[in-house]
């Protein structure tokens, strides 16, 4: 992309467009445009797709959401909201350039009802502030994607999953209704407080996943559970990875369910560690299985682990760490919440694959992506969700020169989705589509599977106005 | 309805058609039109909509599934697809005439995957088949309606519900990967045994509740949990039912989740009594609620029922009756699972109302059916999951008239779904739209809401083919 200008039928934002959206903002210091718009606005966390917004407004009302949306569909100027901008497949990046809405100012904590255990809030309220206020209120949201600042409506626009996938599911089984402006400007509510629902076509199922493509959350009541009174994580060193992963499908039949089931490897660890500055509790071994387990009691929880601590032992586990103190939960989980910084900052430039295959195929993927970088001589690090079969795989640029990067990285790429494509597989767990992953999506799916997708695209914006040119 | 035509474009069966369809099926046991078509066809439980198919076939393969719906597209026949027919919304009733694909027959539960804990089944495998199947091999599908001999697919295309809601959730979060035949007739697989999914649109998330209309599900891989090893239910009197349902918001603020929360009155177990001639344990208070908890441990679940029955006992319960034998257990159940026959057994014909409200409002909800049950001089009975906010509520004919009946339920219905809107909730919670209620869903969502219902379908199904005159 890098700024290159896509050919469309778009309306140029010109100062009459940047007047009406002052008269309706009424606060100069809330829109952007020209020189005065942040550089960060142009693309993601990964950075690959670049392209600068013609004007940006910080929205802080539903009703300055719908009039500025109202106001593009009539003169055909698209729109494409951003949260925090942690995203990592260029899904908020403005290709077409237009109007951005940055919603990260609308985060406030509208409602937490007790009775029918319901948090309200607005789109910008960050993962992190939702996790601590619930907390403090003895309650759980338990989606926990590793990036806790992004924002809320960010994470339902990706159906972010997150390391507790494997016992509590994703961010969609926690959406139980949303407020969203339409691309005609119009605001609709979807769901509610409701626990079950079987009134139409699930549009709030549709929303969550979309990438802003379908409408702006504006609001969102997302389920609470009670807050598990006690925890343990398992650090369980392996020889290899492949025993290491071996061992999961092992778990999943033995019916213990944990929390959390991680698959690391030295590499990471010890980058980790340099990264941070901390050590880790143990780096000696080539793989780790890291478990968490929950419940509210401590016997619950200890014969769980313990049933899994001697599955472990007897498919080749080295060892079994118990982590019951604070300061050793901290060591762990900070050090793995790191992996993607350390990884970034290991590297001059990379790009991910986030596929998801069935959970007895992790083992496989992981081994062929040893094997792809040694084909390829690139490096590729990954760590991930092995107990729900969501891999995070990075292709590292290092010193390669731009053209032979591109090359290499498209070889990698084609390879890597043809591979989850033979074992069932998906093209994202959890990062969505956006932009950079459109080409592996067209792949995956069938055409008629495609064509309906653009025909609820078509449903919900005709004039392909908001967000366009993703995931579709 | 009662069999009279609809104005359409659509093609009338004649003799060339059936002769393509026994060209695909090759067996002409399958196959009936004319006057062997069973009246059974012709209308769902509830009886209400009724018209008669111009030709049924027992498809047995995705393959005659898939040619008969492309035939019947080329041809603009209506095709609509039928399961057990207990639907009580006239879902599978085909208004149109035209083609019924009865799929009843594909009934073979096709693997289960221990290491992927999922079980994959074709549409017509019945409900306790399933979970017969899997408990027998350790295994638990939570989701858990009243009919457990409805198929499968049927379960899916309505988003069933059922009593286990409370803790476990609904169908939806059960579905994992679905193959469906889209009216076209290509057949196309959705999702898979992964589980996490952000690869566009979740289109499996639309299939399931979508009645049928968007396309026709011949396979579908279902997650599993392990089984919990140890239940027990209350059964726990209340001097009135008020008192009964408001003690549910602070079961729900004591954050110990039941499986489930039932509310019932005394009418209702006398009528299930009289019906199945066997006595439930008590039936001398006017209200009861009847909860349900599970987990691996019977402490765990002793702590859990033990905080619930005191504060049921705080709120006025007159006592706790503690279900722990395996034959108070099916004294009870049986019970409930019969109300709806015993009701139906009591009357002449009735109508039903399926909404669901918040769960801190079900009393206030309660308590107007029974003003209504006033104001309208007709007699109503009602039941339902208090634990998650899903009434059933059911307005008997008994001796009136055609006329009076018909006024009589039009005015009551009105009122209903009337304070169902005004409380925050849905026209159905677990039943579906289908033909009875589409002018309720009409009423309760916005024109910009159904008009994307209809883009959506349209998406699908260009010219309204599959199953049309439901839903939206």
């Amino acid at each position: 992309m890098n700024n290159t200008v896509l050919q469309s039928n778009y309306k140029i934002v010109d100062m009459k467009d940047i007047e009406y959206i002052l008269s309706v903002v009424k606060d100069d210091e809330r829109v952007f445009y020209g020189e005065t718009i942040n550089e960060d606005y142009s693309h993601d966390e990964l950075g690959g797709v670049k392209k600068m917004p013609e004007v940006v407004v910080q929205a802080l009302s539903t009703e300055e959401v719908s009039k500025i949306m109202k106001y593009s569909y009539e003169n055909k100027i698209p729109v494409t909201p951003r949260g925090s901008g942690t995203g990592l497949v260029g899904a908020s990046v403005p290709i077409y350039g237009g109007i951005m809405i940055d919603l990260s100012k609308m985060n406030n904590i509208l409602e937490l009802d007790e009775e029918n255990l319901t948090l309200t809030v607005e789109p910008g309220v960050l993962l992190m502030e939702i996790g601590k206020f619930v907390e403090e209120n003895d309650l759980f949201y338990p989606p926990d994607p590793g990036e806790k600042t992004a924002t809320i409506a960010g994470n339902i626009n990706t159906n972010a999953g997150g390391m507790r996938a494997v016992k509590y599911g994703v961010t969609r089984d926690y959406v139980r209704g949303l407020e969203v402006v339409l691309p005609s400007g119009e605001v609709i509510e979807i769901g509610g407080k409701v626990v079950k629902n079987s009134s139409g076509y699930s549009l709030k199922d549709l929303i969550v996943g979309s990438e802003g493509t379908l409408g702006i959350v504006t609001k969102a009541t997302l389920k609470l559970l009670p807050l598990p009174k006690k925890f343990v994580s398992l650090l369980i060193p392996f020889p290899d990875l492949q025993k290491a992963i071996d061992t999961v499908p092992q778990i999943i039949k033995s019916k213990s369910i944990p929390t959390a089931i991680e698959f690391m490897q030295r590499e990471a660890i010890v980058a980790a560690e340099e990264f941070l500055g901390k050590k880790f509790p143990d780096n000696s071994s080539d793989a780790y299985l890291l478990l968490k387990f929950d419940g509210n009691t401590t016997e619950e929880v200890e014969k769980n682990y313990e049933k899994v601590a001697d599955i472990c032992l007897e498919n080749g586990a080295l060892d079994v760490y118990i982590s019951n103190t604070a300061e050793r939960e901290e060591a762990i989980w900070s050090a793995r919440g790191a992996f993607l910084e350390a990884i970034k900052a290991s590297t001059t430039e990379m790009d991910e694959v986030d596929v998801v295959v069935p959970r007895n195929r992790v083992a496989e993927f992981v081994k062929y992506t040893h094997e792809m970088e040694e084909k390829h001589d690139i490096r590729i690090r990954s760590f991930g969700h092995a107990g729900d079969g969501n891999l995070h795989i990075y292709v590292l640029k290092d010193a390669l020169d731009e053209e032979t990067w591109k090359l290499k990285l498209n070889a990698v790429m084609d390879d890597m989705y043809k591979k989850a494509r033979v074992l069932k597989g998906q093209v994202s767990g959890e990062h969505g589509i956006g932009f950079a992953k459109k080409p592996y999506l067209n792949q995956s799916l069938s055409p008629e599977t495609l064509a309906i997708m653009r025909g609820i695209k078509l449903a919900f914006d005709p004039h392909n106005l908001l967000n366009p040119g993703k995931v579709c």
